[in-house]
């Protein structure tokens, strides 16, 4: 007598959270040397210097009922007003405090969004492949339907495609940038065809159809390029943040949900995502890391240490005569698997204890991800491994 | 084309956070000393001394991608047996860290649990009264019921009222323990009545009926007497339980669901509790705290701060003509209205900057609840505005 849907979801594991718990038992098991584990978007290295400082020194001269009494269920009103006045200065955002709600990171922010524009049961969201597979779990939480739409030939976005998959039940497209698993930036030019498309559509149905702009590796950036500001492009954006990646800081939960004074439906859409964090129990995002974004809102992360385990993989791995797909954002790489399937490619990985997530939960089957945000030791102990299972395919 | 509910929830605050945003405003407009504010239940008294040097030292030489990085969606290994190992010291509990869960505070605690017990449209909840107003909201997640049972006249549980309040459609009634707003501390005889019932109508029908155990206040218990330790009394009892009250941290949002192994469906139910967990966004319980309780599972508060507030309350306001509910757990004393209706006391209370909630929301509507984890200096600031208060009715 249990519902039967969380049952399901409890009994399997993400694929990836799966193949993490596979890679600690097996350390365990063998020792840390062992494995190299690309599964998860754990970062290996440590928060900056700037974030650790002042994890210190709010412990030790912050008032201490302050610092983990409860909040607003929204969050401190300084700490929204540190979000709002860095958005503001990088991107000319023109937000207030009062457009951010505090959450425990961005998986908890993209549900309260999807249950906030769940209005019926023919509702559907439509996820801009590739993409990260907990959406098809996160859209379902009012029992509304995600469906997939494809992305070009070079993981760009497809306006035409998009268009073709939009019915008036479409409440948000998923828009993931920088994009996790192909890193792809999305350019300025391929999202303003995507808001052409949406705005016209919005028009013809009359309801706004909204972009959820999922951007946890938003800092994470390589190449000198920039990351668009989406909702400067498309107004009826709604964004969810965390600051796991950019911080370093993926286990303590912290992030938010932004609605933009542009969205149409700007407070009923704000007291809609606080009723739906309400309903799943949220009281407020964890106190502690509130205050840290109000005191390092604009700290940014070692890039360059991403950067060099990015470009040292896709030369080795290119020389062994690997196909990747070489992007200059977040921290993953798509390889095509040699045997063109991605879940093939994985399971022969993991006989080596070199830990890779199949494509095929991304809408990208054909390819594995590596999550690069490891040690250098670790991509350096993985390449005469990569190197075998190119051999042994050939 | 918002969700109408989330909207509802979102636009309508809870009563008490209601209260406590007003308190914050007043106290910015006025200053500190112009608002006695015993709305929320929010310690004033910091975290015990060996909890604020845990978190320090932890910060200072703690690896800190462990101390900062994803655990396991159930939670820390390590943490999990701390856990375990204290439920089994205290109340020889018999459990494993293979039967906790954690989450980020009592809140997502219950919305999981009630999501993996809700098996149909027509699933019902009890909530023993008085009862947190929140479960209202909670038992909703997935669309089931929750009827209120009626307490006896001493706020003790009544046997009777649940047995007629009963139906094949309960999967589990809501025991506080103790109880909020109350501060009642069921006794074991009390206990095994309530357990004798819902064993009699779980054979009749079926299936078991749960206890789901929400025990935040486990450890604020005063005039030397002790919590039952439920699961031992009844089986079929799931724990949901958060350190923000006993450890002075209700903003950092750690705690667990604990699924002892005497429960009928335990493998299936704790499965059903990840899933439900996962479907709201739950990645992992705040990685930090997660630590903190694998160093601190058996601190205790400071028990004598709460219960010379407790005493002062009591004395102060019996002599002003209150009819007071002194009971031995929690932080709460209920207060019975002078004119009987606890929604207009704390609308001429609030007309005085005197913050105490109405009872009205926890279905015991001639009172008002007063939380008492404040300063004595706000204590002391109250009584003569009871005083005034009391003067006014009469």
């Amino acid at each position: 007598m249990v519902n039967r849907k969380a049952w399901e979801l409890g009994s399997s594991r993400s694929v990836i959270r799966e193949l993490f718990a596979y890679g600690q038992q097996q350390r365990q098991a063998l020792g840390d040397d062992a494995v190299c584990d690309f599964s998860l978007g754990n970062p290996a290295t440590p928060p900056p210097k700037g974030v650790l400082e002042a994890l210190t020194r709010l412990t030790q001269s912050e008032d201490p009922t302050a610092l983990h009494g409860y909040t607003a269920a929204e969050g401190a009103a300084a700490t929204r007003e540190a979000v709002a006045r860095s958005l503001n200065a990088r991107f000319s955002a023109g937000v207030t405090r009062g457009d951010v709600f505090m959450t425990a990171g961005a998986a908890p922010a993209l549900t309260a969004v999807f249950a906030a524009l769940t209005v019926s049961p023919d509702t559907e969201f439509l996820a801009l492949a590739p993409y990260f597979p907990e959406y098809a779990v996160f859209t379902g939480i009012k029992g509304a339907r995600m469906r997939v739409v494809p992305s070009a030939a070079d993981f760009s976005l497809d306006p035409a495609a998009l268009d073709a998959c939009l019915t008036p039940a479409v409440q948000a497209v998923i828009l993931k940038s920088p994009n996790n698993p192909s890193g792809m930036v999305y350019t300025e030019e391929n999202l303003r065809q995507v808001a052409e498309v949406l705005t016209r559509r919005s028009r013809e149905w009359g309801h706004p159809i909204y972009i959820v702009c999922d951007e946890p590796y938003r800092e994470l950036v390589y190449d000198g390029k920039a990351v668009p500001y989406v909702p400067g492009i498309y107004p009826n954006t709604v964004v969810c943040y965390s600051y796991s990646k950019c911080l370093s800081l993926p286990g303590d939960r912290i992030g938010y949900v932004l609605v933009p004074p542009t969205c149409e439906e700007h407070g009923d859409l704000l007291a809609a995502v606080a009723g739906a964090a309400r309903a799943i129990g949220h009281v407020c995002a964890p106190a502690t890391y509130q205050v840290l974004v109000r005191e390092c809102a604009d700290e940014a992360p070692d890039l360059a240490f991403y950067d060099e385990n990015r470009r040292l993989l896709y030369g080795a791995l290119s020389e062994m005569g690997y196909e990747l797909v070489y992007l200059a954002g977040a921290f993953y790489l798509l390889c095509r698997a040699p045997e063109g399937d991605g879940d093939a490619f994985s399971a022969r990985a993991r006989e080596q204890n070199l830990l890779v997530v199949s494509g095929a939960g991304f809408g990208a089957p054909a390819y594995v991800r590596i999550a690069y945000c490891v040690s250098r030791e670790t991509v350096l102990r993985s390449l005469p491994i990569f190197r075998r299972l190119m051999e042994e395919e050939r």
